[in-house]
């Protein structure tokens, strides 16, 4: 028995747009949100697409009457502002951020998956993602859509810059050790491994099946543009500027992140402070995820494993100290499209309208 | 928004028991009932994880609150019969029916996924299995769990022997065709894919992942086990007896089986007759399954993908005539552990306590 | 110690152009040929790659000095013919046929992975593949290059039709079957499943890992386009016209074809005759293969495995015969790429050259 | 045409053992001595095949006639040493030591696949392997089989401890950015991806396909095995003390391992020192390996990928300076049955009795 299904009051349902669904983590939006109580989904759009139901696009949702119905349109600013009331964005950087401005003049909220919204200063912007912003202006009211970290600031929130999927991975094992000042925030590294899901639905050569089964590989290194929104956050953590190393891998898996990092602790280990330096590391991470319902703390010799995430929107963390090196080793494992990308997406409009933090997301 | 969300009373909250949860189709079971608003799972038990809780052997289930204080425990008949209604057996053939007969006694429903009682004549069951069957008194009141096709029957079963994986498969493409007199019960051929999960969680070399991964392979030639409940059931279909070619496969994927079958009309195909043909196949299909839930009959050009229905409960048919040959293909995909094992257990619950047919199933 | 390295007295080497090498058929042409003892390879040629090493193409062979120097160009009838004695042409069909014809006129041997020269009748060709055939006038003495049926054709043979992946696979294991009438020319069906690498090298959304991966899916049904080779090959040794079933599926590997066969004996089988017709099978195929040194004839309760064959030039075949149905299964295990294209063009152009059969083959 | 094949004088044909060939780096080993024209296979053992031959065990073997006669028998040494002058080790830690004694006494050279023989010292032995080193006075003449750095001392050894798949994938790329004091000794951090053949050919659960198949996870963290041969060797070549910090990931392929390396230049990088100093790493690589036949050394944009070594013997290695966090970033490809395994060992064999350094190699 399923206790959360004892019926709150909910808030009245929403009237959700859905722009640019034909990659994975628009079809796992879609997926989520076609079960989700407090949305009503009056438009999907994709260029590509336009014209047919989500049910051709998506055989897998042909089971479900609104999928047979619901048909995919061009994108039309207008018809968005005049039949929603939210509005994802699962869109291209650069793109989204044309949308976003009209449709939040327009008085929707906006929660936003491209990287458009991420970064607070322009500059920065401009250097990871060549050329200057599209809409500077909204970047000051844009909340960074990490609900374990800026749960309270979502709640108001009229612009959500969600995510990418390594930077989650990254985050949320890092951020409360620097807060509570327990690692150095110099010489952190991130050795990360996704899934190929992470690299769009695009047809290239380097995705196809017989490029990526039976082969391991590194990319970007050493200047990955997610760089720019890991940095920025974990210098709001430090207080003090953080430049981090992060080399992405790819993977013979379809989902799945699974990051190791690399963590120097501010005072040396010695044999005798790792006892209770451990104990200081798993207070620090039970006091800001004891509560948190997406983030499972591993106990004992547990690690994580990308197959016990996938389909979820659960981001496991488990760490270890090793006394002959002096350093700290976390590991994460979460689902790149699910808490990387549109689970979080989804957490985050819940917080925003008073949903239950897990609606659609079990 | 979900329309299947609006509240209907539903029926009392049934006790369940999961007898031999330590396997992929257990882990299935366990997953979904967790989720099922008609279900308390009072009891899990699997010999070689006693003393275990749900969430230690399986760490996906871990940020569930119950899934971290129910413990596995030793199979007990009368544990299990003072503390549940219902009983699914996830157990080898063989041993579930030395389970089945006391919890019966006992007044409980029993839902065996092994084969023990899937077959209705001992002597066939003998010569398939090896040995005589353990429960002969109980055959003739056991119902085969195909819910599209027995439903009337599983509505006061109080014994329901849940179908196997690739019989479903065939099954259910096969038999409304059979029933109509539309194609020849002689010279069926069955060929199956099936992942890798359908050998069970068995630490066996042979389907390690090197032994497995790039490669394809046939098993099991000529004489699959499964061939007794398909033909038993095809038999009664056809109302005659029936004898099937039927080759199974093993291919590198997790979950999923696609099957293939050729089938022959029962008047020869002409040009002038092929499109007439095809709609009455068309016709017995929609008749058959236009309002059933779980089956998706493809339109259009599309065929059947296993990915498009892993993780659901639904199976895929998709039907083509061959005018050069005169034969009729019919292609399905299923999840070999949902609608080839749990789920559809778990549909024939429903049915059978008075719930929604697609509780728990979505 | 390898006991084919005594030295024979080779034939003198020849000078060998690749005519559009940059899929994966041409990739495994390349890495034979490089170490083909009789083989120096004067071009390979490219439009896509034209300019770069062979190296640089395929960072696997950067290893062998050879193939750092050597560089694709664009495909010059001229210079082909200037200077290479024989080319072989992995091509798209149509485009092969419009290279064969400059080329052997030139005075070259040609040998032609494509299908353009395997049909002898323009019309099946025309039905097939839409179109006139862009050079009928050498239909004529094309050879279909099945070494192990048609090698002493292939010994003088000007220009050699080297047969497709599926053709090999379902050719080999019934061709001495049909000869020797031991089964039915009527009612064949054969299903097969393919790894990815036999949809070529090509930047298609449907061949993309996530969209293969996890996935078994038919296509192609019922009428695929091979079947105009197989069936003319399957007549010539019925000595009458065979239409047959032909079903193919793609499943997630990246090499391997898994070919199943369901046949029927000439005469009914009988409990009594069973015995008696497998050892006519046996003999049958000893007969045919004993001495052939890329047909494995797998003994026992063994069954062809794509693992077992991949990477390298040998077929496997299993055949069963089941009382039950009366029908003969028999089953075929090859690598798409090597005995289903470059290996077996390899295999002929030694016979043709007069090379030890499995010269470059090991 | 392979230049390899001109006829050089060879020494004469050794007779070789396989002591322990049932997994599958004792297969790789016997696949390429099986082509080695040095090599004469006199004797095979496993305890679990004795009495097949080796075309039964691996299937793959079946079209060699050596491997349809070639028996496995129980492992004797008195049998070994009198058929035998050359034996590989392919056995488990601990066992490796108990062949190794009696067969050198015997006159025979050892080629040791195991850690038995890796490290110098027994107590760091002993420390990282549980107990007592089982033959201490060989450990003086044991020479570390990796030939591209101690080749001259190969030529001579009676006694070769061929390295681990981990150890040579961190090795190679380190070594001489050490020995040339490029890089400070502290800090090193090496993190593996290996495909799941790495953990033998073993039947237990972990390794099925289901458990390992979309499936990623770190383990052994922090303190594996292999970090005792690797920081002798790192120590060795640096002239003092080195301790590293390694982690191990399981991916989802058969074989190959990607590792990358996070290293400190000894002086501080700064904008202006940035260009200098990778001109002096690739000097220094290119001295190290520029003319090692499996030293691949990346060039441009290229970073390496598993399925550019994979069934080869090559390492690929590349790197990459991070003018933002002052670091050099190395990445090295192996395929770990064959560079990191029985490659390795058989370049080892080439050096130690005078074939050229490639044979049965390439």
């Amino acid at each position: 028995m399923n206790p959360d299904t004892s019926s709150p009051i909910l808030p009245p349902v929403k009237r959700v747009a859905i722009i640019g669904a034909s990659g994975y983590s628009g079809e796992e939006l879609l997926k989520r949100l076609l079960q989700h109580p407090g949305v009503e989904i009056t438009l999907v759009t994709s260029r590509q697409n336009a014209g047919q139901t989500v049910a051709q696009v998506y055989p897998r949702f042909g089971s479900q009457p609104v999928a047979r119905t619901l048909r995919f349109t061009d994108p039309q600013v207008d018809a968005v502002a005049g039949q929603a009331e939210v509005a994802f964005l699962a869109l291209p950087h650069g793109v989204a951020a044309s949308y976003a401005r009209p449709l939040m003049a327009a008085g929707l909220t906006v929660i936003d998956l491209s990287a458009d919204f991420r970064i607070h200063d322009p500059a920065v912007y401009a250097d990871f993602y060549g050329g200057a912003h599209p809409a500077p202006e909204l970047l000051a009211e844009a909340v960074y859509g990490l609900p374990e970290i800026h749960g309270p600031a979502l709640k108001s929130a009229r612009l959500i810059a969600s995510p990418g999927c390594y930077p989650t991975s990254i985050l949320l094992p890092t951020l409360p050790l620097l807060q509570a000042g327990l690692i150095a925030p110099t010489g952190i590294i991130a050795d990360s491994l996704s899934g190929v899901s992470g690299a769009g639905r695009k047809a290239e050569l380097d995705y196809l099946f017989c490029e990526c089964n039976e082969s391991v590989r590194p990319y970007g290194v050493p200047r990955h543009r997610h760089l720019a929104e890991i940095e920025q956050e974990l210098s709001l953590a430090a207080g003090a500027r953080v430049v981090m190393q992060f080399t992405p891998h790819l993977i013979p898996v379809n989902r799945g992140i699974l990051t190791t990092l690399y963590l120097s602790p501010s005072d040396p280990l010695t044999p005798t402070s790792v006892g209770e330096f451990g104990q200081r590391i798993q207070q620090c991470y039970q006091d800001a995820y004891g509560s948190a319902p997406f983030v499972r703390l591993l106990e004992g010799r547990a690690l994580p494993d990308t197959k016990n995430v996938v389909g979820t929107n659960v981001i496991e963390i488990a760490w270890r100290l090793d006394p002959r090196t002096g350093r700290l080793v976390v590991m994460s494992a979460e689902d790149n499209l699910v808490k990387g990308a549109s689970g979080q997406a989804i957490q985050s409009f819940n917080l925003r309208f008073g949903y239950p933090e897990t609606t659609a997301l079990n």
